[in-house]
C-alpha cells in the first residue's frame, strides 16, 4: 500500500528522530492522535517500577510448580486488576521431572566425583539459599543408570560428529562430553544418541562464558568455576509445550499419552556440569588432539578419547504434573473487540531468574500499567489488548504452548499479532519476527529514544551492525525457537514478534544460580534504562497495531526477504555441488591419504553421491508471480478507500500470515505449520528459513526437496491468492 | 628459453615420477648422464649417518664462542676434509652478549620474582646439564634496569599498537609483556620502544606452543610451563650480521663501532619468559579486558592494564668479541671452476639445537659426503661446489654476514646460487627463493620421493595444500628472513633458495633446553626420512647446477609471481582507499561513539587522511616491456646455440639476480638492497614484497611511494636491459 509509504524510505536512511513522525497504518487525522498517544505513554514509564519489582519476582527461586512461582503468578494477576484489565489465571497440568538422584563419576583412571554444586558467593545473599536453589540439571532427561569411556565431542553438533567420523571415531556404547554453546543445548543429547551414544555430559567451558571472556562472579559477570547452566532438552524442534499432550492443551482431564511413549523426551540420559567438573574428566582423556576449533580455554591438552577415562552417570527423576499458571490479562478494544493484540513474556526462570525472565517481565508489567492507566483517562485501544505472563517456559514453552493449543481456533480467528519479549539487557534491539511488520517495527525503532546516546535506537543498532561490517540498515531477523512466539508463529500461523535489548551485558548467570537481582544491577543495565526502552518499543508497537486505521502489515519488504531466502538456498545447493565435485576429485586422485600424516588416525574418505540439480522453478515463478500481486496492493492509495473496504482489509490482513502455513507441517514435525520459518531440526532454537525445502537439501534428501518445493510453491500461491482478494476489495 | 619447457607444463601437473624425466638445462646427451649421476647420488644417501652425527653435534650445548661450537666446527672441518673437499675454517670475531644478571620481578600488587629457569625433564638426559645449559635471554638485547607498570601488547605488532590507541591505552613509561609469534620476536621491543615503553618482556603463551596445541614435554612435544624460547632481538631488518661492523667483515682487525653506537642493539631492555612465570604478571593486571583475538591459553581473563601491576626488571650482559668459526668446504669444479654452487646451513645452536640447525646440518653433511665420493670415483662436477656451515647464525645470521660481507665481490662474480637449509622435520617440502628458479626446484620436487607416501615430495605437497583449499600447484615462497641465505639474496644480489620439510612435527622446543635428541627422536623425524629427503632435495638441485649445460633459470615463471605481486599491491592501495573512505563517513555520522559502549574505555576516532592515487604506471610499463623481453628469451631454442654462446648465456645468467638490486638499498636501511625480496621492517622474517614500494604505502608516506616506484621502474629496466643482452647473444 502506498499509504505512509513515504516514511519507509525514510526509515532506510540514517534518520534523526524528528524526522520520524510518519507513521505506516493512520489517516493523516489519526496519525498525530496516536504519536500524543505513544508521547504520553512513554512519558509515563517508570524505571524505578522496574527495579522495585524484579526484586519482589526474582526474590525466590521459582521454577513452574513452586510455591514461589504461584505467588508471582498472583501477584502479577493481582497487578493486572488493578490497573484495570480483565484477568484470569489459566492453569494446565503440565510433566515436570525434578531430579532426586544426581551421580557423576570418573572411575578410570583415578576416581573424581562431580561436585554438582555452585557455590554461593560473597555480596550475593540470594546464591545462599542452599537447599532452595534448583539443583543443576537437564529437564527432560531420561531416567538412567549409565557407565562407559567418554569421548569428548566439541559441540556435538552434526559437523563435529563428521570431524569424527574423519577421525574414525566412533560413540557408538560411549558417554559424550559436549561443550555448551553452538547448537541449543537438546540438539546434543538427541545427536549423541542417534549416532548410539548411551549418555551425555554437558559443560560451559571458560572460553565460552568463563574467564576467557571476562572476570567471574562475583568479580565480574561471567561464569565462576562452579556455576551450571540449567535448561531443557525436550525435543522441542519436534514440538514443545507439555510432553504428554502434543497438540492439545493439557488441561486437567486432558488424554496423555504414557510417559514411556513420549517422543520428546531424551533417549538418553544427560546432565549440565561446570568446568570445575569437567577438568578431572577432560583431562583423564587420551587419544587424538581436539582439532583446534575444538579447544576450549582449560590449562589442558583438550583430548578426543575415546577414554581411558571412564564414567558412571546416574540420574533419576521424580515426574509429577505441575500446575502451569499463565497469567491473562484482556484490556476490551473499542472499536474492534474481536480483534486482539497480544503481548507477552514467561514469568518462571530456572532458578531466581532476574534476568531470564524478569527484566523482560517487569518491561512488560510496566507497559501494561501505563496503558492501562491511559484507558482509564479515556484512552482506550480501538482494538483488544492482552498481555499474558506464561508460566513454565524454561522446560519447553509450555505454559504458552498449551494455551495456544487450548485455544488455537480463537487465536487464529482474533489475533492480529503476538509481540514476546524475555530476558532483556543493556545495548542494541534485538528484534525478529514476521517480515511483513519490519517496516512497522522500523518506524517504531526511529521512534524510541536510546538511553545512553540520545539518539534512536535503530540508529544506535544500525550503527553496531556498521561498524561490525555491515550495511547498517534496520531489519527482522527471522524467528526460529527458544521463548514463547514459537506457537503463535510457528504453529498457529500468526503474525509475530521477539523483542529485547542486549549486546553489552554479557556474562555467564544464564540459567544459574547466579542470575539474581545484584547480578543484574551490576553487570546488565543497571539503571533499567533499557527495560523502559524495551517498554517503549513493545508498547508503541502494540498500540499502534491496536489503533492502526489500516493494519501496518507490508509485503513489499516481505518479498525481499523471501526472494533472500529462496537465493540463499539455491546458491547453498550450488556450493554443496561444487564442495562434493571438488571432494569426489579428490578422493579420485588420493590427495587425502598422501595430505594425511601416518602417525595419526585418518579413516580414508570415500566419494560422495553427486547433488543432483533440483528444479527451483515453481517456487521462482511462485515468488515472481507473488511481486506482481505485492506490487497491485501496496500501490493503492488505502487513505481514499471507504470505512468499510477498510475494514475489510483490516479482517484480511489478520489472517495473512496463516496462508503461510500448511496444515500436514513441515515433514516427521507436522506441529510446525508455517512454511517460511521454522528451528531448524539439528539446530535447535537456530532458524531455518523455507525450512521443508532447506532442511531436506541439508540432509540430502533429493525426493524430499523436490516434494517440498511443490509444497512451498503452493503455499506461496495461496498467499498470492489471499492478497488478490485483498486487491479485489480496493 | 624453450629448452625443455615441455617439463615446465607437465610439471604443473599433478604427474608421476616416471613422467619426470625430463630436466631444465640440459643437453638430450646430458640430461642421462646427470640423472644416473643423481640416481647414484641418492641411492648412497644414509639415513644412519644423520642420526649419528646429530647425537655427536646436538650432545652439549654450542653456541657462539663454547668450547664445544668449536670442536663441531673442526670436527665438521674434519669431515669434509675426509670426503676430498679443500677445506678451511675462517673466523670472524663478533660481538656477542651473555646474560650476567637477569631479574625480574612483579612489585605490586603481590611480589613474585621470576623463576627464569626451565626444569629437566625425566627421559631426556640433556636437559640435566644445569649450568652448561646457555640461560634464557634475548640477545642484543641493551643493558638497563626499569621498573614500571605492566601493559599487555598481545604481540606487539603494529596492528595491536593501533586497539590500544582505539582504548585510549599508552606504553609510554610503561613495560610491555608481549606473547611470542605473530612477528619476529626483534619486532617487539623495536616496537614497543617506538612508543615509548621502557622495557619489554616476551613469552610463550600456552595456546601457541604450549598445552593447547598438545601434550607438553616429556609426555608430548609441546612448551611444558618452564620452557622459555631464546632468541635474538637484534634490529636485523635495518642489517644482520654484527653489530658493529655493519656491511663489511668482522676480521680481527676491522674498524669497529662503538657498541653504545651499534644501531641493531634494542633501545630498551627485553626479556623472555615462561609461561608459569607469566601468569603472575598477567593475572595481577587490570582494566580493560584484552580483545578476543588477543586473549591465550592460561587460565585467567587477560587484562590489559596499565597496572596496577608494576614489575622490575633488570638485565646486564657481558659483551665480549667471540670468534665465529665458518667451515667452507669447495670441491673444485672441472670444467667451470669459477662458478661455484653454494650450499649451507649453520652450525651453532641456542643450546643443544638437535633441530634447530643440526637436523639441517647432517642432511648437509650427508648430501657432502656422497657428493665427495662420486667425485673421487671420476664424477666430479662441472662447475665448482662449496659447503658451507656457518657459526653464530642464532645471534642474528652473523657468520654468514660477515663471510659474504668480506667476499663480496667475489661471491658477486661467482656464485651461480645459493641453497640454504636449517632446522628440518617430517612432512611437506617448503621451499623459498628466487623465482627464476621455481620451474627448476619444481623438477626436483617431482624426482624425489616422499618417505611416507610412495609419491614425489611434490605430490605430497601439493596434496595437503588442496585439502587446505589451494590450487595443488607448487610453487616458491618468496624469501624475508631468518636464516642465512639473508646476506647471499638480500645483499649481495644472488640466486639463492631455502628448503627444509615440515607441517608433521610441530612442538614447542624451539630455542629452548628441549630442543634434544631424545625429542627429536620422538617427535620430529624419528627415522630421518626427511633428513635424507632433505639431502635429496638440495644435493640434487646442486647437482644440476653445479652440471646444467645451460643455468635451469626461467624467467616466465619470474615474470608471472611478480605481476602478481604488482597487483597485490595496487588492490591493496585500493582497499586501504576504500577503508579510509568508509571510516571517515563512520566517523562524519559519528558511528563509533554511537555503536560503543559508554561503559567501556572508548576514544573516539578521527578523520583518517585520504589515500591519494598513486602512479603505477611506470611499474606496469616495465613489467609489460619486461615480458616480451623474456618471451623472446624463453621461445629460443637453445640446444642449437653453439657452446660459445651457450657458456657467455650462463656467464649472463648467474648475474641476472644482481640487476634486481638497486646500489642505495631501501629506505633507511641501505643493507638491504634486492628490490624484489625483502624481510619487513615491522614484521621482521616476514617477507615484503616490491619492499621500497609496499612499504612505503603501508607506512601511508606517498612522496616515497612515488619515489619508490621510480626506482624499482628502473630496477626492472635494468633487468630488461640485461635480459635483452642475452637476448642479442642468441
Amino acid at each position: 500500500m502506498k499509504y505512509k509509504f513515504l516514511s519507509f524510505l525514510m526509515a532506510l536512511t540514517l534518520s534523526t528522530i524528528s524526522a520520524q513522525q510518519t507513521i505506516t497504518g493512520f489517516t493523516p487525522e489519526n496519525e498525530k492522535k496516536e504519536l500524543d498517544l505513544e508521547k504520553a505513554f512513554e512519558t509515563k514509564l517508570a524505571a524505578a517500577n522496574l527495579d522495585q519489582w524484579m526484586q519482589r519476582l526474582s526474590a525466590e527461586p521459582h521454577w513452574v510448580g513452586t510455591e514461589y512461582g504461584k505467588k508471582n503468578a498472583e501477584w502479577i494477576e493481582k497487578q493486572f486488576k488493578s490497573w484495570g484489565y480483565d484477568t484470569k489465571i489459566d492453569t494446565y497440568y503440565v510433566l515436570f521431572p525434578y531430579p532426586k538422584v544426581r551421580l557423576l563419576e570418573l572411575t578410570d583412571p583415578t576416581p573424581y566425583t562431580a561436585k554438582l554444586t555452585a557455590v554461593p558467593v560473597e555480596g550475593d545473599p540470594f546464591t545462599t539459599q542452599g537447599d532452595a536453589l534448583l539443583p543443576s540439571y537437564n529437564a527432560f532427561s531420561t531416567d538412567g543408570d549409565v557407565q562407559a569411556e567418554l569421548v569428548f565431542v566439541n559441540y556435538g553438533i552434526p559437523k563435529d560428529y563428521e570431524e569424527l567420523e574423519k577421525l574414525g571415531i566412533d560413540v557408538k556404547g560411549k558417554i559424550v562430553i559436549a561443550k555448551y554453546q553452538g547448537s541449543w543445548r537438546g540438539i546434543k543429547p538427541k545427536l549423541a544418541a542417534e549416532k548410539g551414544a548411551i549418555g551425555c555430559i554437558i559443560y560451559s567451558d571458560p572460553k565460552d562464558d568463563g574467564y576467557v571472556q571476562g572476570d567471574v562472579y562475583p568479580k565480574g559477570a561471567f561464569k565462576n568455576k562452579t556455576g551450571v547452566q540449567r535448561g531443557s532438552v525436550m525435543d522441542m524442534p519436534t514440538y514443545p509445550g507439555d510432553v504428554l499432550t502434543p497438540g492439545y492443551g493439557a488441561t486437567k482431564d486432558a488424554k496423555r499419552l504414557d510417559r514411556k511413549d513420549a517422543p520428546t523426551i531424551t533417549k538418553i540420559p544427560v546432565l549440565p556440569i561446570s568446568y570445575e567438573d569437567a577438568q578431572p574428566l577432560l583431562q583423564a582423556l587420551e587419544g587424538s588432539v581436539a582439532p583446534e576449533s575444538w579447544r576450549g580455554g582449560l590449562p589442558i591438552t583438550y583430548h578426543i578419547g575415546p577414554g581411558p577415562a571412564k564414567v558412571h552417570l546416574k540420574l533419576e527423576f521424580d515426574w509429577q504434573l505441575k500446575p502451569a499458571y499463565d497469567v491473562i490479562a484482556t484490556l476490551r478494544g473499542t472499536d474492534f473487540p474481536d480483534q486482539w493484540v497480544m503481548r507477552g513474556n514467561h514469568h518462571d526462570a530456572w532458578v531466581h531468574g532476574a534476568n531470564d525472565p524478569i527484566s523482560g517481565l517487569v518491561a512488560l508489567l510496566e507497559e501494561a500499567r501505563v496503558v492501562g492507566e491511559l484507558a482509564k483517562k479515556g484512552q482506550k485501544p480501538k482494538r483488544t489488548i492482552v498481555y499474558c505472563a506464561w508460566d513454565a517456559e524454561e522446560p519447553g514453552l509450555i505454559g504458552s504452548t498449551e494455551w495456544v493449543e487450548d485455544h488455537q481456533q480463537e487465536l487464529q480467528q482474533k489475533v492480529v499479532a503476538y509481540i514476546n519479549t524475555d530476558g532483556n539487557g543493556r545495548g542494541f534491539l534485538g528484534a525478529g519476527g514476521s517480515h511483513s511488520l519490519q517496516v512497522m517495527v522500523d518506524e517504531v525503532a526511529g521512534s524510541v529514544m536510546d538511553p545512553q546516546r540520545g539518539v534512536s535506537v535503530k540508529e544506535r543498532r544500525n550503527a553496531a551492525d556498521m561498524v561490525n561490517g555491515g550495511k547498517g540498515e534496520f531489519g527482522l531477523s527471522a524467528l526460529g525457537s527458544g521463548s514463547d512466539y514459537t506457537p503463535f508463529i510457528q504453529h498457529a500461523g500468526i503474525a509475530a514478534l521477539n523483542l529485547g535489548f542486549g549486546g553489552e551485558d554479557d556474562g555467564g548467570e544464564y540459567h544459574t544460580i547466579y542470575d539474581t537481582y545484584p547480578h543484574y544491577k551490576r553487570f546488565k543495565d543497571p539503571e533499567f534504562g533499557y527495560g523502559v526502552a524495551l517498554a517503549d518499543v513493545a508498547g508503541r508497537i502494540t498500540l499502534r497495531l491496536a489503533n492502526a486505521d489500516i493494519l501496518p502489515f507490508e509485503f513489499k519488504q516481505w518479498h525481499t526477504t523471501v526472494s533472500g531466502y529462496l537465493d540463499e538456498v539455491m546458491k547453498e545447493t550450488e556450493k554443496m555441488r561444487d564442495a562434493v565435485e571438488k571432494h569426489n576429485k579428490m578422493v579420485a586422485e588420493n590427495v587425502f591419504e598422501l595430505a594425511a600424516d601416518p602417525t595419526k588416525p585418518f579413516k580414508k574418505p570415500t566419494k560422495k553421491e553427486a547433488i543432483p540439480y533440483l528444479d527451483f522453478a515453481p517456487l521462482q515463478n511462485e515468488m515472481a508471480a507473488l511481486k506482481a500481486t505485492i506490487d497491485t496492493f501496496e500501490a493503492a492509495d488505502v487513505s481514499k478507500l471507504s470505512v468499510e473496504k477498510r475494514n475489510k482489509i483490516n479482517e484480511k490482513l489478520i489472517h495473512a500470515e496463516q496462508t503461510l502455513t500448511s496444515e500436514a507441517g513441515l515433514p516427521r514435525r507436522p506441529w510446525y505449520k508455517h512454511q517460511i520459518y521454522a528451528p531448524g531440526f539439528y539446530t535447535g532454537y537456530g532458524v531455518k528459513t523455507l525450512p521443508g525445502v532447506r532442511e531436506a537439501i541439508e540432509q540430502k534428501d533429493w525426493k524430499e526437496a523436490q516434494e517440498q518445493i511443490a509444497v512451498l510453491a503452493s503455499t506461496l500461491k495461496q498467499f498470492n491468492t489471499y492478497i488478490q482478494e485483498m486487491n479485489s476489495i480496493l
